[in-house]
């Protein structure tokens, strides 16, 4: 009998994670000599942990597929960095024993570098626990920031939303100029690092609006900041702006928080897209507007690029091949051929180089002035957004998003386990 | 020689409002022998009083097709209303200078219920002052609260945005909510009415999420509110919210305002979805994130509705068929024939009657607890958000949206003129 196999989606969930859920499953289900029943874990890795086990065999082929044009996460995922061998043996323990009582050999983690790091771990169970299993990272992660490979899929479906809002929105902002609203910043996610926000500038075609995009990576500057927003506005009539949640001042505070105390010194709500705003309300008197995308530009499946959508396939396709191949305690990675014609194809990485690594975006990425995006980040990141791939609309004018039955898997163990 | 025809965008813009435009461009180039130009007004019906007029016939047919797919005003819009024409003389005398100089017979105005007052006004010119012209209003409003129409162009697609974006919010709780986010809300624009919040109920089937609308129509009652938030999440694990930013508590206060000052009175930025998330916060202890769709949702072509689409080009066409039979001093209507199948047609409305009444929400459209629509709302608002009518996309993966060439007419009357 082939060993089943487990898998979990990890972290949080962008509009294509589903469709390496079903490169996962599919491939599985056509080497049946290979591998058994692809298990779920219901809410990620905890489901492993408390043995609330999905199976996905009892799922019908179009509902597979259907994961495809599925944003979020189809099993549920979750935040749980696994400790390490020495500091929780028991979690290992347990992970061991749901294993052992559901025969699984094979191990797909679908998620970004903490989880890298749970999938390490669990590649390591053989060595360290007497528990052999092939363990392969597919990589997930909206914020761009994992090492060696060249993007992450789910980064350029936010990027995809990023360039489109902003364009949108700046179309906005000129047609009402002249006697209304002068300011517009869309706040997008990324506490640590720009890449969303440098999204936004694929948008600008020859120095076009958006006009300013605020990077984590550059110390906002007030004064600097406020002279190019008023310079715009003279210049063209309006300024739109992309700013990082995650932009920090150069005491390294975030803007969100600073100078948003009460009088009690408790921090106020709001991002820093309202915080932006008063300042150029106070310091300018420009009438303004802002939006804040927050997980709408994560779940935006109905805007994802056909790009990142066959990336996120194809990794977890290929994780399949390559446990199937025998391989174990690899991620599988996108390589860049060439940027125009954009071609790529699948590789690996081996894990203990991935695990706890962030990729912020390089230097040569952000215009001089700390403003912009250079051309080398747009010939990166264009065929990143490239293509489109509309979901199924209803009859009732709504994208047709699957939900599974996510029958479970009888439980073996006769044993509860309490998570930490 | 025929009359020339002038056009003017007017108030907030829209995702159709062009294909307004494109309508009466394309309808009036049929009709050589009664309509000679189209002059636009550059910056809405500023353009008129400072003459600063665009002359349409300098641009291609594509690029006049073009703007069926084309968010925003092509032209530029504002917000100003015309005085009485006793209060103000001035504006009237001098817009009779403007069309006397370009020889204009027709004014085509599109807008809301603001511009349809302007819109009345001008039509009574003949008769107050002596300059006839056929005066023709094209509706236009996200806000849907024009009267004597079934539905307003413009808001099928904000609505179909919206519960577009809650839906994939909602999956994403969905899949997040075992170890994180337990409450996600959806900040939508509505000062007045509660359209668009209730358009975010569309999503919802079968009791399903989103699980709670706030309408500016039902007082805020807080206590009310979180009890019906905890049972959501006790119930589903989660709650989805969409929220007007236009709520107000019993006492008529917006929720955004009340209770966001500071220990010196000063008013806290922040909108009601950042209100409502540190209220959850503080009185359940449940991790919340939120959304702010701002002028992202009006400025959303890319997932505008195909209904909202063709209703918008059909009233700019019919307001220069109506035109060219004589008429003048009304407003083009959507008359609704029956929900389904869904048919319609276009009508007229007497301009007197429309101007200066606003539309809410019937009470009938509201469920019995306040909290979302009924099957009446339904059936209402489903047809209008129906098909899909995606942009074309460059190369580059955004959309191709097209900017026009906006050349100026030769000013002719040799007069500034200051707006007050």
């Amino acid at each position: 009998m082939p060993k089943n196999a487990f898998y979990a989606q990890s972290g949080g969930v962008t509009a294509v994670i589903n469709a390496s859920a079903a490169g996962v499953i599919e491939t599985a289900r056509q080497h049946p000599d290979a591998i058994g029943k692809v298990y779920a874990g219901r809410d990620g890795i905890i489901g492993a942990l408390t043995e609330n086990l999905i199976d996905t065999s009892q799922e019908s082929p179009a509902a597979i597929a259907a994961l495809k044009h599925t944003p979020a996460g189809a099993f549920g995922s979750c935040r749980y960095k696994l400790k390490g061998f020495e500091q929780n043996r028991a979690e290992y323990e347990r992970l061991i024993e749901v294993f052992r009582a559901h025969d699984i050999g094979y191990f797909f983690y679908n998620g970004g570098g903490d989880s890298a790091d749970t999938c390490l771990k669990v590649s390591q169970l053989g060595a360290q626990m007497g528990y052999p299993l092939q363990a392969i990272h597919v990589p997930k992660t909206m914020d761009n920031d994992l090492p060696l490979t060249d993007c992450c899929p789910g980064f350029g479906s936010v990027a995809k939303y990023t360039a489109v809002s902003i364009r949108e929105a700046s179309f906005d902002l000129a047609s009402m100029c002249a006697s209304s609203t002068k300011v517009f910043i869309l706040e997008v996610m990324g506490r640590h690092a720009g890449w969303t926000a440098a999204a936004g500038g694929l948008a600008s075609v020859d120095g076009q609006d958006p006009h300013i995009l605020l990077f984590p990576e550059v110390a906002f500057d007030q004064a600097r900041f406020l002279a190019r927003v008023q310079q715009c506005v003279d210049t063209h009539g309006y300024c739109t702006i992309v700013a990082s949640e995650g932009l920090r001042n150069a005491a390294g505070e975030f803007v969100a928080d600073a100078g948003s105390k009460d009088a009690f010194g408790h921090t106020q709500l709001g991002g820093v897209a309202s915080t932006l705003a008063q300042i150029i309300k106070a310091e300018l008197g420009l009438k303004y507007h802002y939006a804040v995308a927050d997980y709408l530009m994560r779940a935006a499946r109905h805007i994802a690029a056909k790009t990142d959508l066959e990336q996120a396939y194809a990794v977890g396709r290929a994780a399949v091949e390559a446990a199937v191949a025998g391989k174990s305690g690899i991620m599988m990675s996108i390589v860049r051929e060439s940027d125009s014609p954009y071609r790529w194809h699948i590789g690996e990485a081996p894990l203990d180089q991935v695990a706890n690594v962030e990729k912020t975006m390089p230097p040569e990425f952000i215009s001089e002035d700390g403003f912009h995006i250079t051309q080398a980040c747009r010939d990166y990141m264009l065929p990143l957004i490239a293509g489109e791939d509309a979901p199924p609309y209803g009859p009732d004018g709504l994208p047709a998003y699957v939900r599974l039955k996510n029958v479970p898997v009888e439980k073996k163990t006769g044993r509860e386990f309490a998570l930490r």
